[in-house]
């Protein structure tokens, strides 16, 4: 054990730590989730780290010796080790000044070891006046937080396109397959089961818009606002190149804000990210609640379609098959929805000049976007390519059905119509022998109204009977 | 026009109206819904009111000539009188205090008035001396709150007692219909119609246990408390009558919270009231999914039930009857969860010695329970009652499932009964011609064993043959 | 009273009834709310039956009378006439057709009238196969929705850009005034008040930019479609010009959707208008929070500005002025963020090719709109424009405070800095002093070092005194 | 590696593993959280299983040495051994068949080794017919989750009791510190710091009350439902055991479900627990936010209270200590807050004979009781307990303000109280002083009416001076 102090007191931390009494302390203070900072988030902090070494060394600010051996053990920290140094909960109090500190003081008594110091002697590089240099929580936490969106919004778009085109190739497979389509769950007009498809292809293809558009939100970074936003101990040179500096590091278009004490502030660009995420869950959990009443059956339901069955379906009734798959990305909406109202209290709660409810946004957010991508990925592999369609069952269903009858309206109008629906529902003639015992169209004008596979899309005017009404 | 002056300055006031300056300031500051304040908040205000000024007659601090003028007011108010002299928003700043005062000056106005006075001077009736002794918006607006919900929460039992026995009579009359049960939409064992609506009139009287629960929350309240708790300018005698006066007048159990403090600051009462709403709104949607499902069709749904046809269905689908009533019953539900939501926030939202969020509780509040008991009533009448069984497509969807195959498990094994099901499945053959084909069992066991009504409920050993694993 | 007859039986309506049997049963079925659909809606409801009247009787299928009796009627509804025969309630079952069919009625009616006919004799105009022609609820509704949505969000717009322009207003005039900033309550560094202002209304323009950019999703509709995306019952000119007729009646931008099944049925777009809302409410309410923090006292509180008195802030408290403006503003923030969950779950739970819950949706997203403008207004007029600052409050509160000691970190360490701030607060003795007193730096040097105002915007490098760690 | 099958096919399961090919399969389909389902509830259900084997091995249904061995290994799980067999998802869909079959698979696989068999060879025990006998994934998995919350509420009452205690102690340690009570941030009348302690006790308290009230929701328990509430594939002997046994076996006062359709499908239960800990949680977020404000400075802000200093508050200001307790408590608060959304939308989303979605739910409010219990714990520990007061800043603001002008309303009337108030903050003049200068009552008089202790009570009459208006 060595000891270590700060403003509180000293306390004793494991020898071989490369974490101080300040990640000690906060661990203590805070056994909340038993989970640490998300990997990504820390690397993308350690980038943030090498970025202000390498300015303030620019700036003749940091000797370079000293700078040379953050950087470095920067990278180390990139590249994921020291990842069990990392020991603050993802949900702590302090803005993520616990968070910040940890990773100050591991990348101290890195450097201090690799200029041949003993850990803990901060006398060699010290966590606030070097690591943590012309930097506060305030800037640096919102920072990492934004690139760590960034990073892990990409997985989630790339699942997200091959959703996309398994839903469009659905589309293509089942474009000739004529069924019933259904509104309010009641039988409504014809339609083609590739046409199902497509609609859900659309809507993720909506979703990918979007999300690449508020990604945008994460580009403006307040690094170089420190405390609040007045650049506080900062040297003219870093001000102006931290952010280009972490723009080269990063690979991403970031830019200084031009108010940094709103980029300091205001949380509001996560909660506009989570909203973001929960529009797409919802259109998600809408088709996978599609898919199950479609797949349902797979004698007593609908049964349209067949979805690959990937498990037994119950401990205790043999041969079912259940909608797993669905089911879980469904699970994965609500508890995305959820965040989305936590991190929307989180974000109004904020103070003056900062929110100190950070933390629990990240921690809520990563997880959105990590449980989301995760879903979608067992959606596309394990449900939506294996899907197969039962194009007897559509025909048998369209055909039971009266939902041809709206195409006799324009022909026969709408009170007519309605009174030959409920003729046919009560008993059991077609409404086409209807017409035609009531002479109200003949046979062949019949027969091109009521084909099913003209009423799935736009009329060609030519090919129609003209009615004016 | 008549002028009135408060700390802020003079304003012209309408020459008969009733309220004065401060409730005319209000209703400039907050054009916020366009809606006042509840109606039975207004009630139950003018009853605290009264019974303040009773128990400060009582008390020898108010004039007996004063005190009886404020009460006949308050009386004629109670009975629904200058209803358009309430002119302040339902969401208001100020944690009701323009609502108490819009009250205090339309009581004194009108007290005045009985006392020959001409309305505005406030030298023969104060609206805060006389009116308001002894009293605060602290303690009777968070009061005249608990004493509303307990009102309207008494036609929402009503109208809650209406729908459970409407479901527990048609648990009787389906009683003997056997059907299939659906679990995640796939069919799994046989079930009687009336066991499900059994269920729902179970998870009613649930609901009904908790709102009377819970509403006993409401008994406790803080009046005496004054501005924070310390009953500053209540008098001794006040201090102890004021609640059994207002329990008198109300009929409500009410007690005197032992915490004033607590009882004044703190709102968590009625986050539990919406909550209890909730969860009667969650059940309630859940029915009314199930309604919407069992309904679909008419023929390519699962039509096992219909449900009252109540209006056309559509303006452009002729003989579409759609499930309109389990629909706005299900709006309502995400209507009072979203109230909920709304709810919880403001109630975190106080600050040290009061919660000045009340005003938008209680807008939220009051419409989550008269919403509720609308969906409900119109539940009840226009869909429960009329509800009628397809016995027919029931038993038909039934045979066409291999839910029974669950009762083979004790007698050849869940491995083997699965390989029967997904052959039946395949094949078209059913279960127990397999059965019998491959010589598990004899046919006099499977007639008893592939019963289906005696699946639907537990067994009575003796009937059974005995399986030992 | 004269009969009227629908699918369900027949009807008395009031005889000089513009609406007819189907809205009328539609206000028996949905007694919810007491509120009617929004008025905007039902002007642009008309809007979009005059386009579809002009579009019909070009394309030859409505004879030219009957079309512009159609399109005078719809004017009127346009101009606010007819404005009480709009019964239905605003949440509604059936996916807004008793909306649609209560305009359909009226329309009819009115054209019924202008052609000399008798209300109730559609076989002069039909509600139906006349108003309704190559249309469908399921169309019509959502564009309605979302021409509302555009119309509603003008004003808020307008409101936004004031309260901008106010918040910009008040950055310049308290940019002189230094006071301490403040991160979890607790004392920072110094900063500007302007500053403080500059921050909001850095916030808002923001909002601004999202609002601008959401509403593009509005401008995409779904006319075409009539029941599901199959465009049944449209003619070939109708299908095509329907979208640029209503572009030009309306002004907006409008595109008929590519996908017409997606565009039916998934009500994503209004979950990003609601969500860029909360957005907008977060930053309010975080705004009004601080504003009521900064003015908090007069006495016992921070007290650094003062909000403009707008009313008696209490019926017990004399003299007491309350933060009333802000307060309403978080409150309403929290009444939005409550809809936003309402429209969340309602988007959710679509089915297959429609959502029927869009009544829900509407009713919750025009209320977010509007009272959100109503909040912004009176917070820009009765709050913003008139706050003044507390110059002296600013500076006792700044010089009370250790915030100057981050500033010398650069030169002495944190370490030592931070025990010079301890040492300070203990014994009452200045940082500065102190400093001087340990000889850690000269006089001069001080001086600069420690000006208050320096520390409020970055360096001007020359002006420093050089520090290398 | 050995080889497993099952209707979907075979597959490689490791040679030394105790789950099996469903486990297996499950881990492959749900790779969406990381972590595995709680290991309480992993006890639970194997509690479960060994309180079915004991049951229909007395029914005669399980044969003794297939039963004991269960039994045996029921006995291991419950100690805590085999944890890394549990490979399922926390999230995962299928309404836990996944988590079930895990463990009716590594019960199954340990009963094998013990009865000398090699792990897979089924035909000894097998994971549905013996291991799962008589249940359902259906009724094991609901009662499962119901004894791991009656489980973890324990702890967090404790540690709520500890809290409550604490306050009470805070609460007679400051009840002699007269301060100025505040609403809506601005300053109010006179209260003693005790007075606020001990709201926030009573508080906490009641916070168990109901804790311990909808506990009692969690003993009805719908075991011997099997698939969905028929109870199929039970013997009446299990039917009528298997809760007195579990009973037995946990200690909890279990009862069978009466209607068991309703308790198989309705998860509402869970939603009043969260909802129950959301009124917790926004409790003790409105109580942290007060500590905060009460300890906001420590010069520039209220600093009536200290908050003892658990880590330093900042990475670059010295000497700065934050208030991190408190604001990990309000974090936990959101989080909490936000899993009842998801929670809530997860109970409303059942369908028909069961709810899909249980896992999430399980999975949410598991983690919103423990982390709300580590948050409050830490808040005792780590807060509440080292609070101090300092009396003379209480004292200091109590006197600044013109709070105690109140008390002169029922002597000299609202307005000319409200005129002093005013004149006295413009002036720096005391009240006191004014009301000498206007000779309205004489320093006896006002010496006892202004005495601020006497202000923090209710009036004992006789000391008072009579005022009757």
């Amino acid at each position: 054990m060595r000891l270590e102090s700060d403003s509180i007191g000293t306390l004793e931390v494991p020898e071989d730590a490369y974490y101080g009494v300040q990640a000690l302390r906060a661990k203590e203070n805070f056994p909340i989730t038993g989970l640490t900072v998300h990997p990504v988030f820390i690397q993308n902090l350690a980038r943030i780290k090498r970025a202000a070494a390498i300015t303030n060394r620019k700036a003749g600010k940091l000797k370079p010796e000293i700078a040379y051996a953050i950087e470095s053990a920067c990278n180390e920290v990139i590249c994921g080790m020291f990842a069990s140094e990392f020991i603050v909960d993802g949900i702590q109090g302090g803005a993520g000044t616990s968070a910040n500190m940890n990773m100050n003081e591991v990348i101290a008594n890195r450097a201090i070891e690799m200029l041949c110091g003993r850990k803990g002697d901060y006398s060699i590089v010290h966590p606030n006046d070097h690591v943590n240099m012309a930097q506060s929580t305030n800037d640096v936490i919102p920072t990492a937080g934004k690139l760590t969106v960034l990073d892990l919004l990409s997985p989630l778009d790339k699942g997200l396109a091959r959703l996309e085109k398994a839903l469009y190739a659905k589309a293509d497979e089942f474009d000739h397959i004529v069924k019933i389509g259904r509104t309010q769950l009641e039988d409504a007009v014809p339609m083609r089961l590739g046409q199902t498809f497509h609609s859900y292809a659309s809507m993720i293809s909506r979703d990918r818009d979007r999300l690449k558009q508020v990604r945008s939100e994460m580009y403006t970074v307040n690094m170089g606002a420190t405390a609040i936003g007045t650049a506080i101990n900062t040297s003219s040179y870093y001000f102006d190149h931290i952010v280009p500096t972490l723009r080269h590091i990063t690979g991403y278009p970031l830019t200084q804000a031009d108010d940094l004490f709103d980029a300091t502030e205001n949380l509001d660009g996560f909660v506009r990210i989570s909203s973001c995420l929960k529009a797409c869950a919802v259109n998600l959990s809408k088709m996978c609640n599609d898919l199950r009443l479609l797949a349902s059956g797979p004698k007593a339901g609908l049964g349209e379609i067949t979805l690959p069955a990937m498990q037994n379906g119950s401990s205790i009734m043999p041969g079912k098959v259940n909608p797993v798959i669905p089911e879980v990305v469904s699970q994965v909406a609500f508890h995305i929805i959820g965040h989305d109202t936590t991190i929307t209290m989180a974000a109004e709660a904020g103070q003056m000049e900062l929110n100190a409810f950070e933390p629990v946004i990240f921690y809520n957010l990563f997880d959105s976007i990590t449980t989301l991508t995760h879903a979608v990925n067992t959606l596309t592999d394990n449900c939506i390519l294996g899907i197969t369609a039962n194009e007897k069952r559509c025909s048998e269903l369209l055909h039971a059905s009266v939902g041809i009858t709206t195409a006799l309206c324009p022909y026969i109008g709408y009170k007519k119509a309605a009174s030959l629906a409920k003729e046919s529902l009560k008993t059991g003639v077609s409404v086409k022998e209807l017409v035609l015992k009531y002479e109200l169209l003949d046979e062949e004008q019949l027969t091109t109204i009521l084909d099913p596979y003209s009423m799935t899309e736009p009329a060609k005017e030519e090919a129609g009977i003209q009615a004016v009404s």
